[in-house]
């Protein structure tokens, strides 16, 4: 086999220019061969170009992930089965990011609490998306880089644990991803789904939700972009004996109240006591039902979201909650404190107000990048975020403003930061003389 | 400027999938950064699989030639108008490719007979097709690597001078080759053009002639893909301020009589002699009078292939070509006697006979990968040629032949070749039951 007749089966000719599909040994050869040193970059990335213009079959893509799937280590959940006689799969949610988007914090214990066991690995902030790791650290004491037997103990003891991806697992997804970022390859919707998947199952996962965002703060910026992706990663998922299904979730303009890492925390913590914002509690209950039905707990949203809500009104949610932030290093009464009293927030705080009356509208990618000005997130994967910086939202968007109104109490990880994250913020905020349509939370369900 | 962005920006997006024109300077960042050994070749081969996606516009493809043709030494043919008082254009022929292709062979003499100067710059046999160099080096004694002073004196001397690419001119398109090579991107006709147009404005023509062939035996297979390339080539080089016009001929069977590389000149010297097959005379005349056109010496195709004859007729192309073997090292009293005694072909000799009545039909492609086997060409750039190997046809396409009748006389490079090539040879020949259509040898005329 030779690496450029890979390549340009990909590639099609001008009598068949949409290419033809890979067998998983061809992309086992370049694929894997790249993994092992034995083909060069340069052949990879042109293959990439390839699939960028050509795309891949559901196939195709389900043996790609397979390959970089088995790059590396993959955890064994086997001996939480025997642990515990849980006999349902473990099902586990992905997000593709947005801005206020901290739905795994309240989900995982309210799934757990449901029955459902949940082996959790999530990212860090990068750009103006958040990341769970970095919400989660912001608990004073939490620690995020298990083992794999400390994860597999927490969710024996849990039933869910958060842990962040090791370099051990998928190995080829770094490498790939690395190399794709230089050459203009990572807008393709196979080569994303095989670098989401690949980490999911490698986790042990057997049934996964995805939610899909689309708008602005999101990745895929339309509706129909993200109904493409949601659909790649849903059928190539089942095309590997997962069980899937994804949400298509609005990203146009900030989730919930609070936004930053500890604050994300605190609406958690309101969340889990039933008090949460209509969109956020709406959202992880969707989800959350989503997940009970893969794991063959519920047969309707309806019937998943009524088991939700009974985890939280139960408080059985919350006491997973603060019993995993006991388990991964946290001090819960400290962390109820905090939310309490604000001490989990930063000193510094300024205040957006009103310029103008009118109908609020604010854009979520750049109230992300803002956020990354005040301490949220980070440009690099090196910086370091702030625990106690963010805003949070004392209007939203859809609502009606008066000029010198308060819309935002903005906290800062120090002084210096507002010269640039305010004018920022302030750029996120408009002003419509008409009520902005309400864009759906939920668009599309695919299973 | 980010190397990534200007991939992208070829590439394009959702909302536009065409991509978007590179400026020059883009170009000048990428590709020249490149040969500077700044940007790594794992970027380059993306953006020359997004090239082979998107295209290029005309001036995107002159500048990106402009770019290759400073990246080595250019020749400087000024002091061949000093010594002469020559003021017309500079003109070269370049040929896609094919079997039985020696056209530059008896055109240079003959354009240069009519007043023209010709700094010929020419390939090697890779695959099927034949090589002009190779051929010539079957002259004993025939040198093609001249030096830069040396080239300058013999077209002083005879109005033309045959060469090879020095390592000094167009490095630019020797890396860039090497990696399209193995990452799927050789057949982009922007890229080709580039690959092509360089070269030869490097080597100090003002105007050329493009031989692009289609058929089985082209690197072309369709009509409609050689006006393309075609198309491109005089477009792209009118953009840079020279003149050009192009020709689109038939490769699907062989050119002439003779194949091979010493048999090549024996038919050369036919030609200019006015006793070639009809359609290597054809051919031969139809460029030489676009050359004459380009140069400014007639104003229709007619007028310049009775210029042609004439340079034939008067002996003076003959003159010339003789002239012209003793120049560069061969002796031409000795070539003339090969010729006329078969001196020039290998003793290895044997029979293709018709196994069955039929109209004949000869497949280009397959002839000239036997011609390989027979040590006519080769397949890696290191590989000797032979000198005398070869075959005759004594039957050609469109010749009805009965069965045991001598289709093609073979000259092996020695006995053992004629095992795999007899077969290849066999197999290039088929046999139909009704007349088949001629093509036209010349489809179409772009200036």
């Amino acid at each position: 086999m030779r690496a450029v007749e890979v390549i340009m089966k990909k590639r099609g000719s001008l009598l068949n220019p949409e290419g033809s599909e890979l067998t998983r040994e061809e992309l086992e050869f370049l694929v894997g061969g790249y993994v092992r040193g034995e083909i060069p970059d340069y052949q990879i990335s042109s293959w990439a170009m390839a699939v960028y213009f050509n795309g891949m079959t559901f196939a195709e893509t389900a043996a790609l992930t397979d390959i970089m799937l088995h790059s590396g280590d993959t955890i064994d959940l086997e001996e939480v089965r025997k642990a515990t006689g849980y006999t349902l799969p473990f099902v586990d949610k992905h997000s593709t990011g947005g801005v206020g988007d901290k739905m795994s914090l309240p989900l995982a214990p309210i799934v757990a609490a449901c029955g459902v066991k949940i082996p959790m690995m999530s990212g860090r902030a990068l750009g103006h998306t958040g990341g769970t790791l970095d919400k989660l650290e912001s608990i004073k004491g939490y620690k995020v880089g298990l083992t794999p037997e400390t994860f597999r103990d927490i969710i024996i003891k849990t039933g869910y644990a958060m842990t962040g991806q090791t370099k051990q697992i998928v190995p080829a997804d770094r490498l790939l991803y690395a190399l794709r970022d230089v050459t203009g390859t990572v807008e393709s919707i196979p080569l994303i789904t095989a670098s989401i998947l690949s980490k999911k199952v490698a986790e042990g996962s057997d049934a996964l939700v995805f939610d899909v965002k689309y708008g602005s703060g999101a990745f895929m910026k339309t509706k129909d972009a993200a109904t493409d992706l949601a659909n790649s990663l849903v059928k190539t998922a089942q095309a590997m004996g997962k069980k899937a299904s994804a949400l298509i979730t609005c990203m146009e303009t900030p989730l919930g109240y609070k936004i930053g890492n500890f604050l994300e925390l605190e609406e958690t913590y309101d969340i889990l006591q039933g008090k949460g914002p209509e969109d956020t509690t709406e959202l992880t209950y969707a989800l959350g039902a989503e997940m009970l039905i893969l794991a063959g707990l519920a047969k309707t949203r309806e019937e998943g979201v009524e088991l939700c809500k009974k985890a939280v009104s139960s408080g059985k949610a919350m006491e997973l909650f603060l019993e995993n932030i006991r388990l991964q290093g946290g001090d819960p009464d400290a962390f109820v404190k905090a939310c309490a009293d604000g001490s989990g927030r930063t000193p510094f705080v300024r205040s957006i107000k009103a310029k103008q009356d009118g109908w609020l509208v604010i854009d979520a990618f750049k109230a992300g990048l803002a956020g990354v000005a005040l301490g949220v997130g980070r440009n690099r994967t090196e910086e370091k975020v702030s625990g106690g910086a963010g805003f949070i939202l004392k209007k939203r968007q859809g609502d009606y403003v008066k000029y010198g109104e308060e819309i935002m109490q903005v906290y800062g990880k120090d002084d210096a930061c507002f010269a640039d994250a305010l004018p920022q913020l302030e750029s996120s905020v408009s002003y419509s003389p008409t009520q902005p349509e309400k864009p759906e939370l939920i668009y599309k369900t695919i299973r």
